[in-house]
């Protein structure tokens, strides 16, 4: 019997789709599930590509299918589940070995495994683009020992998203550097989806938009600066109608937002690295609110409703969209940084437009810009994205819409987190002279922090003491 | 030789501080510092009170001077310093001895030595106030066994500061529950300091006030609803003249704000806790971008100074008053949520009418605001402050006022972030109908997540996937 090109663990959504895409790129793939009637089912189901598929009943069955040096992707789900996994599989594998955790593992735990994996090869992989990606191309980040990544390369590349002929599927650094930049991108997915909700809202309460008009301006959207896949899923969003009730789909979804996680962890890790994601920290509050529907609910009883109405002279579609774009480019200047500053950190060197160019298909935030974000990364990789020269005109271009769209909706009574967010990180960053002086004034009275002089003189404290 | 009613391990400023308060206050007190020659120099320099200070030389000394059962106060810099010093002092103290860390320990670090302290008696006590605060009154939250805290509870209440003659020193709950809530105080202190930065950014770039009319509008301020510690201070900071160039001092500063990390701790803890924070991250978010002088004056030079001028029949000072009032009673309430999500999810009965009782002097945050803080949360301590009656009235009078100081910084160029945020938090805990339905039908679109139906029923998943 001829062995399998390599194994997968895991017949979840996830892992299904991730072994049929292989399957479908012509390569032998063994699989296995701890519930054997799901790896029964799913190489039942597999149609022509079950050829190419040999389901296991046991580990070691698994093992002994696939061709030496073995590569197993594992697709279980992160955590504990995945140390049991590599437990169960060490003793029936040879040394050089390679496991390949494929799920959405936070990187530290990567960096341990990769330190724990002793004789056996590991190496973690963001993959990125949900059931669909993982069937037909996802953004492919990985992380571990570059030889490693090079054993199955040949693979990933094959069964990644491809953006002009080239796959979406990189190494991005030893140890833990893919999922970290996986994690960075779901952040900016977060941000993202929040700033195009942020949109939607100003649409529907302060223009009175229907849901068709907000599906039509979407999609218009998607034709611009703007074109992306979170866009063109916006649109479809709004455009659907309830088969249940025939109301427009949006109406009949609750306004409470789950979270999985990797939000948080981002905004954790960058509270480490003491990077400044302002833009991804209020997404992820905003979906904190959006679940406390009881509350929201007892405090419009209270206040009243917002006057949210804004007068259709005031505020045009255009320069909702312009706010959009400026926003979009705030929020992914911000993710950028938060890697540069990982890179030099951890010791990696991340290499930032090549992630640009691995997130430009496949992955959710996939979108048009990051085309144009690859190539101002290639000019200055150290250069905050909102100075390179293609970003600054743009913004010079759509700041002031972004302030006429923040400044009409803090007087309206729409909540725009991100978007404000977004506006005073802009702001902050164009002004020489901050205020930081006042607070460096307020710690050295309270606690004699001490601070430095403008004139670069010795006296670090203030007269106040003595006063 | 009489025995010292307590010991002090660390003369640093805050320690030295601490000492000359026991001994203020009646009780004999040991001390002992590394090194030696500071423990003389500091109880030649105490004066009076070097008849109640009891100099030692060796640690052995230090304990024997102690009366049974002893109570040590360790005022050393957080993390491995605290760990050294028990382990050096756990062969020389006898069962049911009890060390005191009264440094500014991060709580899992307090949590962990409670449980490794053995037969030791161990407790982690927050101390805020500064070194002013430390020598004549600071505000105390104990955390540990309440009979430990209770042992010495006698000496901590006589040094802490007084309201109306009720000392501000008070068991918050087992283990770490005192750093905790130390940690959510510099968190909050953090947000109150950027609101007051960027009111004087208004003030100073959109009206072009001068640092006397700043410093007349902080005096003013600090006679009304603002009343507190940091706005008076903030007053005097901007009133002070810089001795050496005989500029006013504030021109002098220069305006990268330093962090110590506490900041940082509570947005991460705040993420593990699900909290909604917004003001707190903003302003860690801020004192980062104050950090990274050289790439603003890049961004001025590229995008220009900002208009900033605002005219002044736009914009009063009344109005920015009323803006920071609305923007410090958000600020706080997301403070206290927080507290009441992690005294749930550690199993602790955090006080929090008490914890705002015993901020009310002594710390730096201490404020006339904090009063009715306990007031309100006496009343129902787990509503959202905004939502207490008392808040919510001076929110109806004040928000308009935030909306229009946020529009008109949003427009003129100055960046308000924690505002900002706090106008967003308002707006989105007091609406019913959020736009989180939209992200609900992105994440249902890409990844299959489902969703809850308004209406209640079954279906899970929008109609797109059959589109």
């Amino acid at each position: 019997m001829r062995k399998s090109d390599i194994g997968l663990i895991g017949l979840g959504t996830m892992g299904a789709a991730l072994a049929l895409n292989i399957a479908d790129n012509g390569f032998d793939i063994a699989v296995w599930n701890r519930t054997t009637s799901k790896t029964k089912d799913f190489h039942d189901k597999a149609g022509d590509l079950a050829a190419r598929i040999t389901p296991t009943e046991e580990l070691s069955e698994l093992v002994a299918a696939i061709a030496s040096p073995r590569a197993i992707i594992l697709m279980v789900p992160a955590g504990q589940a995945v140390d049991d996994q590599i437990a169960a599989l060490r003793p029936l594998l040879d040394p050089e070995d390679l496991i390949i955790d494929a799920g959405n593992a936070n990187f530290h735990d990567t960096n341990r495994r990769v330190k724990e994996a002793g004789d056996l090869a590991f190496i973690g992989i963001g993959v990125s683009g949900g059931e669909e990606g993982a069937r037909f191309g996802p953004s492919i980040m990985g992380g571990g020992k570059a030889e490693y990544w090079d054993r199955v390369s040949h693979i990933l590349k094959a069964i990644a998203a491809k953006h002009e002929g080239q796959p979406c599927a990189t190494w991005m650094g030893e140890a833990g550097a893919g999922h970290f930049v996986k994690a960075v991108h779901n952040g900016i997915e977060y941000a993202d989806m929040q700033m195009i909700a942020e949109t939607y809202g100003i649409m529907r309460d302060g223009l009175g938009y229907d849901h068709q008009k907000v599906a039509d301006t979407f999609a218009a959207w998607d034709k611009g600066a703007l074109r992306s896949y979170l866009i063109e899923i916006s649109g479809k969003v709004a455009a659907a109608t309830d088969p249940v009730s025939g109301k427009p789909m949006l109406e009949m979804i609750v306004d409470a937002a789950g979270q999985k996680g990797t939000g948080r962890w981002t905004v954790i890790e960058a509270q480490h690295l003491a990077a400044a994601i302002p833009a991804i920290e209020a997404a992820v509050v905003a979906r904190n609110l959006s679940s406390q529907r009881q509350a929201r609910a007892e405090g419009e009883a209270l206040f009243g409703a917002a006057p949210h109405h804004i007068p259709h002279d005031t505020l045009s579609k255009d320069s909702i969209e312009e706010a959009l774009i400026a926003g979009k480019i705030l929020c992914y200047a911000q993710g950028f940084q938060m890697i540069a500053k990982a890179s030099d950190a951890f010791g990696w060197t991340l290499p930032l437009p090549a992630i640009a160019e691995v997130w430009r298909e496949g992955c959710i935030i996939r979108s048009a810009m990051l085309d144009d974000m690859a190539n101002a990364l290639r000019e200055d990789e150290d250069r905050n994205l909102m100075m390179a020269p293609y970003f600054a005109d743009i913004l010079k271009k759509t700041h002031k819409s972004l302030r006429h769209v923040v400044a009409q909706a803090a007087l309206h009574g729409i909540a725009v987190p991100a978007l404000s967010s977004g506006l005073a990180y802009f702001d902050a960053m164009r002004t020489a002279r901050g205020t930081a002086n006042m607070i460096q004034g307020q710690r050295d009275f309270f606690g004699a922090h001490g601070f430095e002089r403008m004139d670069g003189g010795d006296g670090t404290h203030g007269p106040w003491h003595s006063d």
